[in-house]
């Protein structure tokens, strides 16, 4: 499809494959990290309300109230927050406004596929550093001259977390580039990074509605910085669109963030859900990572992950699996409600046993 | 605010500056092009229905519903429209996908003041063309070797638009790059080149849900072209963020698309309010240029734009001036209800009344 129009700097792309969004009804979806359970019901209420006649004009440029909504709860200054239409636009302006030096950007082997695809977009120089045997991260790994540091906390897919120390670590290792903690998944038990953008002026932390509040059809995150970086993506953001966010999504997400009881209740079933499922995959013959996230990443050691993702779909359970070096036997499974991890724990039972009948 | 973090290509760049969204009440807001009536009851309702729990699950990444309902009206393929949120981001991913190449790009000194922007924020080379001394665009002014041609039609602040003659002419000139004609304001009585997507296969044309369809707050544009150039827009945007419509802009926008009766409605009085506004103020001595946006660019032989701007500020009206070469004696006034016209037409009379007393 490519043609004589096209920029150079788009040819050979390859962008970011998303996880499936079935049209089919009656799927169990746990495939593309979605939280089980529905956003706040102060959410859907404000995004009624905000359906009126003000939608013919333009929204707030700075979506005021909901990065205040954002500071408030993190503790930090207003300043401090940068909001975008989904943590993907603004991984994608701190990529562009803040990583494309001289020096090549650092970021795991095996992490959230978009990075590379946003340093193909821009023409930002990259090298990826492995996890360790048990895809662990090795802050120490990151301390050497580079253009800037990209991790997931948790990272995906694999679920494992640094904890702040070894944030901090990382931190002082590298204070000449920037450090980009994408935290789409920090709030099923991990430790946030926001505690340390006062100490560090090259701190810049992500997160997002999508996953913990239950909003990932609205679009809408976040990043958490000094000054000195948020202001870096506001210049990108007015160089590309004055107005990512609309009037509803300024107005549900806002209402989501200040509902904190419905946060802290969902959440915590989803990390029970999480600990029930990984206690019984354990007991199917998989090997579990420790997650903390809301999902699982896990290998069977006698099925392929390609061939179990089939066997699912067939039962109707979708799941995901990366045709991708070292991760080609694993599945990752997003935690659903209890309900739906039973069904994937009973079809998983059922494949299994059917593979080990004898064949004749 | 910047700092040693910044990435080379954003030191210096100077963003979009959009007009005020004044959070005072009460004001006569003529200032940013909304349209004056609300938007369509059944795009409100969509809206409403949406905010549901599927809001915790991704939208759908291709908007299948709302590109089919752009290209049902529009009497094209479905795969010759892409869609954004809004069309400022198409623009930004036209500019980046199919308008950065060795040669300069061209558009007129005088137009939507967010093209250099773009070309600032991706590093493409540019050059304006003046328009004649009647602010009209002359094709035959951009028929040199250029890397791609972007035209406003209507152009913004000027309101004047080319007929479809001129745009044909324009593309037979430059065949070897891209030619993109910004509609956002098509739909105020100019004719679109839409028609002409089947015959030029370096046509690109943008529009948005913002004006015409009174759906500045729901942030959604789309591009229309044969699959060559729609794809290269895909692959940006699959590279940039991959759900960038929520699913409320997908329901409200197709909705809107779907109510052709509020549509054709709204935009004939607003098209009536302008005719009389433009009289008026021809009564009240302004030089008035011929519109077919939805507004009028105006100038007082003896106010400057700036004094006008302030004086209509303190009566509570808000219109734009832009302190730019050839135009800071101009006001851009945007086409309101019936009632806000005549609201800024007694403000002005009583404005130029009292300067043409004698001082004591």
């Amino acid at each position: 499809m490519e043609n004589r129009y096209w920029s150079e700097a788009l040819r050979g792309i390859q962008p970011y494959v998303p996880g499936e969004q079935p049209a089919t009804p009656g799927l169990v979806k746990l495939n593309t990290n979605e939280n089980p359970f529905p956003p706040s019901p102060a959410a859907l209420e404000a995004i009624r309300q905000a359906a009126n006649a003000d939608l013919r004009l333009y929204p707030d440029p700075d979506s005021r109230r909901l990065k205040d909504a954002f500071a408030r709860i993190n503790g930090i200054a207003p300043e401090c927050v940068f909001a975008g239409n989904s943590s993907d636009e603004v991984l994608a302006h701190a990529f562009l406004g803040l990583l494309r030096h001289a020096r090549p950007i650092l970021f795991p082997d095996i992490s959230y596929s978009f990075y590379p695809v946003y340093c193909r977009l821009y023409g930002i120089a990259c090298e990826t550093v492995p996890l360790d045997g048990d895809f662990r991260i090795r802050v120490s790994d990151y301390a050497r001259p580079n253009g800037g540091v990209v991790l997931a906390n948790p990272n995906a897919p694999t679920g494992r977390a640094l904890g702040l120390d070894d944030v901090r670590a990382l931190l002082q290792a590298n204070r000449d580039s920037v450090v980009l903690i994408d935290e789409a998944y920090v709030d099923f038990g991990a430790q946030s990074a926001i505690a340390l953008i006062g100490e560090f002026p090259n701190l810049l932390v992500t997160q997002t509605l999508s996953k913990s509040r239950s909003l990932a059809g609205l679009r809408v995150g976040f990043a958490a910085g000094q000054p000195g970086l948020v202001q870096a993506l506001e210049a990108v953001k007015g160089s590309f669109n004055s107005y990512p966010l609309d009037r509803l999504a300024i107005a549900g997400g806002t209402a989501a963030l200040l509902d904190q009881e419905h946060f802290e209740r969902t959440r915590r079933q989803v990390m029970d859900n999480r600990e029930w499922l990984a206690a019984e995959l354990a007991r199917l013959g998989f090997a579990v990572l420790p997650s903390l996230a809301n999902f699982l990443f896990v290998r069977h050691p006698a099925h392929g992950g390609g061939a179990l993702l089939r066997a699912l779909r067939e039962r109707k359970i979708l799941v995901r699996h990366f045709n991708a070096p070292r991760i080609e036997q694993y599945l990752r499974i997003t935690v659903g409600t209890r309900e739906q991890c039973v069904q994937l724990v009973d079809a998983l039972r059922d494949l299994l046993a059917i593979e080990q009948q004898p064949s004749c």
